[in-house]
């Protein structure tokens, strides 16, 4: 798809956002009702009990899509204003497909301490937090802190919105092939955001194994000096205690899941087993581009538009956080995510196909039966 | 006006406001310009020159209304959460009047520091910071230090709002009566948010001699232990050397206003010179009740919407904002606060009566001409 620079930049005028307001402002008697001095009677009843703040404001279906503007699709550090048209496009998607409302935030501080405190403090604004395009691993810390320190549910989306459709996918393909997921051993090449997110949730799920590899190689408990979530992802990961670097992680493997926006040399895909899945996530260059996956893989997806299975965190953050608002969650727990996974996956249904192992983003049944799944797990 | 307690309820159920997108979402095409990888485009342009996030996203035209929920309406300190259907509110007033895209941010922290940390932390999504309902006499330590520190305007409405309408109204009480501004000596009861702000104005704007009145008396150089913005006002105001309480301070007096929220006498009003004007404007109870004024005083206004001359501060903010943003002004100068306050007495013409010194706060002409008027102080 080629599009003009001309229209990119036409639909980006003013903004792609706005507020409205429901109630009408056209007499003084309305203006007594939305205003002063009607709108004491409700601050007065919330001020007694603050549940009822989820039921006459607009708290409880408006979510703050919070960025420091670190870590911006392929482009890095841009810093807050730059990263503004990208959190508008996310706030976009949430209207459009899970009728949440919500606000771009981009914070003007790298700091994790002035982060987790800005954010705290403007929660009670909010019904939820997606933090997005943070970079790691100081994500891992802003993500944990204020999970555990505000009574809303946080996600970030760059880690977890995109290993619950990775796993989606990966069920999916597993279903088409007969396999079971504690049969496959995985490589995920990357250990920033999503490379962990990823790990985590196919561990979560039961997969076979899996080895994570960084800049240097195979994360295991040989490599020295390890801190923070690698040290950890060396813990949990590579059961089979594999050394080396890509060679040596997809020899013989099952899954490829690339995250690294770096490039695999197609010698190591073709070390893999038969039968391979190869998710070639880095947007727009694949680690691997399809055609050359496609030598050695069975099934092969990506993060772009224009190729099939794309891996699109669309999928999964809009349903999610419409269950978890509807479910008035106050965190996202495993059960949440998985029950989203397999939401997202479920929507393919009978189109199950080696080209369809995820549904279309545009799908109109994906949120609502996220949505469904999540509340569902949310409230057992 | 006798509202049903249902009809406000209702009205607020769900909240006030809500988002909607400009860009249609409807294609794999739509996406890809709203979203990725067209919008990579767009941050990369405002990578390299920030000022095009005044045209490519939504900031130049929207304000955070941001509070600590410690001084709402006449309710007091209820919190964040209470204070939201108030900011809600706001924000609605501002679409329906400017076309303002606002946002209601209610602040977990009534903490200096952490407040303004936080506001400057989200300052980077925003176009202006209209701040609301926080308590004197922290607000006027907010409202400096951000005004200092953030480069898009800082306006404390509880203060300035206020001020510019109560200017507005006595500007056209003296232009019914024949009188200069310079002849008027005024009391002002009350010496938080909107006291300040009002002696600041009136001075500013070249009145007589005003006295200010906590409530321990008129402030002056006689008054022992002072701080912070009082000291200043005992420093500015009360030429006269006045000493004493209210009595002293209306004896004699042209204008009184009130902004205390407590009750005056009637036998201090009837002190006050011939051809009085009185501004009660505590809600929902005046400081004088309007009849009892009306005995003592030529013209009267209140806060009330049920009175005449209701001094209401949406007359001030909307356009206000609206001015400042079209002229991409980095703060509220005097000069700013005063063409609107000016423009706002202008809008009332030929309708000028004792009972008509301001404009309905639902006369579509007041907004644009105090944008008008803002957005050519701003430039000049």
């Amino acid at each position: 798809m080629n599009i003009e620079k001309d229209e990119i930049f036409r639909a980006h005028k003013g903004g792609k956002i706005r507020t409205q307001t429901t109630v009408e402002l056209e007499t003084v008697e309305d203006l007594s009702i939305a205003y002063t001095p009607g709108v004491a009677q409700v601050s007065e009843a919330i001020a007694q009990d603050e549940k009822l703040a989820d039921t006459y404001t607009w708290r409880s279906n408006t979510v703050a899509v919070v960025t420091d503007g670190t870590a911006v699709l392929g482009l890095g550090d841009i810093g807050p204003a730059a990263s503004l048209p990208v959190m508008e496009g996310k706030s976009g998607l949430f209207r459009k497909f899970a009728d949440v409302d919500s606000i771009p935030i981009c914070l003007g501080t790298k700091d994790v301490d002035e982060i987790v405190a800005a954010v705290k403090a403007i929660a009670p604004s909010f019904g939820g937090i997606n933090l997005e395009d943070i970079a790691a691993p100081r994500c891992f810390e802003i993500e944990r802190r204020l999970d555990a320190e505000v009574d809303i549910p946080v996600f970030h989306d760059d880690q977890h919105g995109t290993a619950i459709v990775v796993l989606a996918a990966l069920r999916n393909a597993l279903k088409l092939q007969g396999r079971e997921l504690g049969d496959v051993r995985a490589a995920v090449v990357g250990a920033g955001a999503a490379g962990t997110a990823i790990t985590k949730i196919l561990l979560a799920a039961g997969i076979g194994d899996v080895a994570v590899l960084d800049s240097r190689g195979i994360l295991g408990l040989d490599r020295e000096g390890l801190k923070g979530m690698k040290a950890e992802l060396a813990e949990e990961s590579n059961k089979a205690g594999l050394t080396g670097g890509i060679d040596e992680a997809l020899d013989g493997a099952d899954l490829l899941v690339g995250v690294s926006g770096g490039s695999i040399p197609e010698e190591a895909v073709a070390r893999m087993a038969d039968g391979a899945i190869v998710f070639a996530l880095a947007n727009p260059t694949p680690e691997v581009e399809p055609d050359v996956a496609h030598r050695h893989a069975a099934i092969v997806a990506t993060g772009r538009s224009d190729y099939p299975n794309q891996i699109n965190n669309v999928l999964a953050f809009p349903g999610l956080f419409r269950g978890a608002l509807d479910a008035g969650a106050t965190t996202f727990t495993d059960e949440m995510k998985l029950a989203a996974s397999q939401a997202i996956a479920d929507v393919v249904g009978d189109d199950l196909a080696e080209g369809k192992i995820v549904p279309s983003p545009l799908d109109p049944r994906v949120a609502p039966n996220v949505a469904a799944a999540v509340r569902q797990a949310a409230q057992t």
